[in-house]
């Protein structure tokens, strides 16, 4: 009925998320004077009065970013809260309100939509956040979640992906690799599954992956540490894609360069190991596998003293200015450019 | 491989979408000292300090909200958005910010999404918000929007749908059943275009009820139109379901009840002339046509002669005490309990 007007047809995989995201947001204007910051960090803020407020959101489709035959329906509820409230920290902020919006076909029956709601009134109870709206809808086909949170922060107490300077020193809080590495026991267990339905998963021994992968936390204890330390980031920003794709992110908006050190980057036991069985590069895992839901951040050389032996801070490499560009130092000394190979939800593997 | 360990399966469809919602956040506790109104109205309230933080959210799935044969792109982008904005009108509020989220099978280009947000990139011009964040992400089928809307009120000028009083009037704005005849038509020459692609479709002389249908505005005029009139509303909800249906929300969380007059509606004779045509009776497209996104508000009796012959307004009735019901005058003056018929999108139509 409708008549398509326009003969060009460009693939969304020709642009990638981030290629398509600035495709629409450029040049954006601005009306609202308590619009301070919109599109191109954690999340939006947005000045109050008093405070900022901070938004941001995330949408969740099945078989894109979850596969229910191995997620429980309660750590997805869960999951998709916590890496919302992640951003309002990756701001510095604190999380206080959130709506949850779902689709879901048929199949769901109320039990279920029960275990889903029961992740996400833990996760509310776990990081004392209200859940104050929604819409609830079916689908043709499969769920899908979009959670928005909301938070506050004092106005002197905000942290930007762009304030990083030449000389800060960049910090990653936990370990990383973990969330991929639980993907691939899931992945691996639903294999055999698929093979021969009375095979009974083997997860023991891999609680520590697997609960990175399937009920991360988001790191609210940062913003009472920073306090705690006397620090203030230069900048910050939560790793959801991919160690390599938020350093990327953050230098972008920064407008600086950056050196990381592979033998600084902080990996559990567990992933080493595993990776062996995997016959998977540590380092690759770490830089690319993503959904980790650690922060990173930049601080002046000046406060090393104040985070040096902290077990929850590592520092893994500086800031550069912008022309030396984005590199990896490898244990054997080599310099090797950092590329953004987080998973592309864009990517051409969907139809 | 996740085994089902809880055998009883209630089927969606017996609770219905506002059954779900109240089954899933009924007892849901308030944690943070900012939060004062979650759900249960058009949009939750958030102490920013000096004024209120209104959010709202929804979500719009392909063929359970809208169908492409006939939506526009860009039409489907602006009335995504007017939608979400209304919910804020109809707290008193004024939107500021929004965030769009957007999963998208690869049947859409690049071409398409900027259509998408041609329309939405107008509406956030037309009524002054800013486009502050989302996600975009990929669909195995079919595209999904989710759109929040965040906009803010001084304090004193919030109004609620529990405010009602017996012997308020009950007062609309504009015209209904619009939007539901727009559809009508729209699915009329979708079946005509389906038998015989060849056939162009008959849409000439009925613009209006395609345009309420396709492109609706949101009451942007009525926060300053209180403020000259100066009249503040006891309570008010938006019609997005059919009059009927958000009667009942109102008078609900007003614990009051209702009487309205059959010939008080406000219809447009084109309506009424399509009504005809598809022998329908116009009171029931009106009570439960929806998506006219008109406001329906209440006003106490002594503010009457305030909005008297106003073309903008009109009195449909009044609100009882609760134990009267609610109740439709026909034009014979028989006494019809209202129910609401609003259009149910976890009925059974879907699998």
């Amino acid at each position: 009925m409708l008549e398509d007007k326009n003969p060009s047809r460009t693939p969304l995989s020709n642009l990638g998320e981030f290629g398509l995201i600035d495709h629409l947001t450029k040049g954006l204007p601005k009306r609202v004077p308590t619009t301070l910051f919109g599109v191109g960090d954690d999340a939006a803020v947005i000045d109050s009065g008093e405070d900022f407020i901070l938004t941001s959101t995330d949408m969740l489709v099945e078989n894109v970013h979850f596969d229910l035959t191995y997620v429980p329906l309660k750590h997805l509820g869960y999951k998709s809260v916590v890496v919302n409230l992640s951003d309002i920290y990756a701001m510095g902020g604190r999380p206080e309100q959130i709506l949850v919006s779902m689709a879901l076909s048929n199949r769901f029956t109320v039990e279920a939509v029960d275990e889903i709601y029961k992740g996400i009134y833990l996760a509310c109870e776990q990081y004392g956040v209200d859940l104050v709206g929604g819409d609830t809808t079916s689908s043709n086909q499969g769920l899908v979640l979009s959670i928005t949170a909301i938070g506050r922060t004092k106005k002197d107490k905000v942290i930007y992906r762009s304030g990083a300077k030449p000389t800060d020193l960049i910090v990653v809080t936990g370990d990383l690799g973990g969330a991929y590495m639980g993907l691939q026991i899931l992945e691996r267990e639903k294999s055999v599954y698929m093979g021969n339905p009375e095979m009974q998963p083997e997860l023991q021994g891999h609680e520590y992956v697997l609960e990175r992968q399937l009920k991360p936390e988001a790191r609210k204890d940062v913003v009472e540490m920073f306090e705690g330390l006397e620090i203030h980031p230069t900048s910050m920003i939560d790793i959801s894609d991919g160690l390599s794709s938020e350093v990327l992110h953050l230098t972008r908006s920064s407008k600086t360069g950056s050196v990381i050190y592979e033998d600084r980057i902080p990996i559990d036991p567990t992933v080493f190991r595993l990776c062996e069985e995997f016959n998977l590069n540590t380092t690759t895992v770490a830089l690319n596998g993503g959904e980790d839901y650690e922060l990173l951040f930049t601080l002046p050389v000046s406060d090393h003293e104040k985070i040096k032996g902290n077990p929850n801070l590592t520092v893994i490499g500086h800031v550069t200015e912008e022309d030396r560009g984005n590199y990896l130092i490898t244990r054997d000394g080599v310099a090797v450019e950092l590329t953004a190979r987080g998973w592309n939800p864009l990517g051409e593997e969907n139809d």
